[in-house]
């Protein structure tokens, strides 16, 4: 078993949603114990889309690995609590709305107090300064709001946003990256620092090549190479891709359109670019006569680029996917059998505890009071005054 | 100045285009010394769209901070430039087509027979192992092979390809994911280790949640809330979002449509989805009647989330995203002004040397084989036999 590279590290994590836990969540499966503190209710991440006791897809697949205690930030109990955690802790993260966790009593100025060196970060939606900074917001109006809709425009002009809360798992990746190097600080130089991450900030610099492309273009970006892009054939779509000179030849001879691969008008990349919809509708014309896999068949060993236009289904079930161990499957309990990415860099989950679980709402409320030297009678009292939420009442409310 | 978390480490990298870039970017712009191992013709990240000199926008937003080395891998001195500096780095990371650098002698058995503790990595598309392994392929066929092209499909079902290199950006993070807790190993207990990164995987893991929800609900995920969407408006779109059920309510009766907002049929999330057409058609009726901004002024005072599609001019002219510091502009010599999108726990560009260069072709060969400890005679010997290209050459070149 190779050492986590975060073993023995504590992280002190107040977030909710998709960004903030999906930057703990890899904190979480390279070894540190993630504390997520809970309102009794739960994270509103636990219900994105359909439900099955207290988890949706999105929080188990976002908080494995992590411990939950439940309670109340503004209960006597419940700050004891926190306190004692911050005090410890080399990260504190928090993704309330800016101003809120100082008033809650435990900001940056406060965690610095108790704990000099600590990396502390806040996740929000537009950063914790300038006129935007509170604005109520969430994945889709940053899609709007950072150019990424308009980038990802359809032909006819419509903005058009993802199918799945792409800023919010990008910034996960993005406060990730800004976390584990503010680790290296402590370690290394003993520094402690803050991190003002952000939905807005991480959208941009997700989208910085083509913000430099736009401006270089004076907002017109020519497409990188033509034809790129999917086409129907006889029972699915297929994607080609010429990005090479000499694909777009082969391409057109091979699929019996030689009409188009010696026209003397569509030679060079600039006159593609120009005359982009008489080579769309010749491929429109011709792919519906023969299925992805004849085409593929065709394509493949000229090195055409192509490739199948999957659905989740196919990838699960493909055969690369299966034998390279791109995907293992968990069972979490409560919630079913699912299937998990696997991560580059982690180990298989199947072969990796941490990925094999996320937490209940509070679910290790108790073992954390103790280890917090909370005596057994002291931890009854506690969960008698309700300020931290007894695991037992919630496992039964899930059921 | 903060002290650079990777201050004092070095990256051989011998990685081209956008994914393996990104993430050896990451770890430059974090302080690491990164010497980008290129062929005398240059990566070929460096022809991604338009060209100026030996960049594209993608060229420089990615590489910035790097140190450039033009070399061919299987000259005499080419090769004995690159065992000098693999003996010392404390990251090796390749991006050629699996088998290719063991076959040029810099494999990971190579570089763990020189040094033992080396973090390795190799990014490619379908990862080292299974079928498709050496299968070659780009950024856009791995947006239909993972599903990400169905994800994003249009509402008549057309899979959709995002307008970006999405799936390369995106790995980059997930390596520089893998790479920072590898260095964080390799400083803590002695070890090296070897990551094996894919586009594959990165695009996968990217949609971790997507992939669960679609098992979840036997390929027929729920829209997570209705409505959540863009709308045209008397000067161009406004992205809307009920996340929370009064905001569905305040939204019709705010436009004006009490049909809407009391209809008994559209009451509740269910149901909502259910008689998604007619809500769609509602907006699509009532919102070109106003201007985004009169819409807005209306709606975001009672916190109902909506936000105006912006391009990418909008954004860098937005007053926030002046404020707040999230762009900066940088002069890249032979190219241009560009403007940086600020990431998340780095210094601003502005304020940041590292951020402000995209090397040239070569652009640091004599530096740097002066501090492998070759004299200057020895250096001028190099460059006339020509396996490593010598700086001046190429600076013309350019011109």
């Amino acid at each position: 078993m190779i050492k986590g590279a975060y073993d023995g590290i504590t992280v002190l994590d107040f977030t909710q949603g998709v960004a903030g836990p999906h930057a703990t969540m890899l904190l979480a499966l390279h070894g540190a114990d993630v504390i997520k503190i809970e309102p009794p209710e739960g994270d509103w991440g636990r219900a994105l889309g359909e439900i099955k006791g207290d988890h949706c897809a999105h929080s188990v697949a976002f908080n494995r690995g992590k411990r939950s205690i439940a309670l109340d930030l503004k209960s006597a109990d419940g700050k004891a609590v926190v306190n004692k955690v911050m005090a410890k802790a080399n990260v504190v993260i928090e993704s309330f709305r800016p101003g809120v966790i100082s008033r809650l009593g435990f900001g940056y100025e406060d965690a610095k107090k108790v704990n000099p060196k600590v990396v502390y970060c806040s996740v929000s939606g537009f950063g914790q300064t300038g006129p935007y900074s509170k604005r109520p917001t969430v994945d889709g109006l940053i899609q709007a709001f950072s150019g990424m809709m308009v980038m990802n425009r359809l032909p006819d002009g419509t903005p058009w946003r993802q199918g799945m809360i792409a800023v919010d798992v990008t910034t996960g990746l993005y406060t990730f990256q800004a976390l584990a190097p503010a680790l290296m600080r402590q370690l290394r130089f003993g520094e402690g620092s803050y991190i003002d991450s952000s939905l807005m900030k991480a959208a941009a610099a997700y989208q910085g090549a083509k913000l430099m492309e736009w401006v270089f273009s004076n907002g017109t970006p020519p497409p990188l190479y033509m034809p790129a892009g999917s086409y129907k054939t006889a029972n699915g779509y297929i994607m080609v891709s010429a990005m090479r000179p000499h694909h777009f030849k082969a391409l057109f001879e091979l699929i019996g359109r030689n009409d188009i691969a010696n026209d003397p008008e569509l030679q060079g990349h600039e006159a593609r670019i120009r005359n982009a919809p008489r080579i769309i509708k010749a491929l429109q014309e011709t792919m519906p006569s023969k299925t992805t896999e004849e085409w593929i068949a065709l394509l493949q060993p000229k090195e055409v680029f192509c490739e199948r236009v999957n659905n989740y289904t196919d990838y699960l079930d493909h055969p690369h996917v299966k034998e390279s161990g791109a995907i293992d499957w968990i069972e979490q309990d409560g919630f079913g059998r699912m299937p998990v990415a696997n991560i580059p860099g982690l180990p298989p989950a199947s072969q990796h505890e941490a990925q094999q679980h996320a937490p209940h709402t509070g679910e290790n409320g108790a073992d954390i009071l103790k280890e917090l030297g909370y005596s057994a009678n002291e931890i009854d009292a506690i969960f008698a005054r309700g300020g931290v939420q007894a695991p037992t009442i919630l496992a039964k409310a899930a059921d």
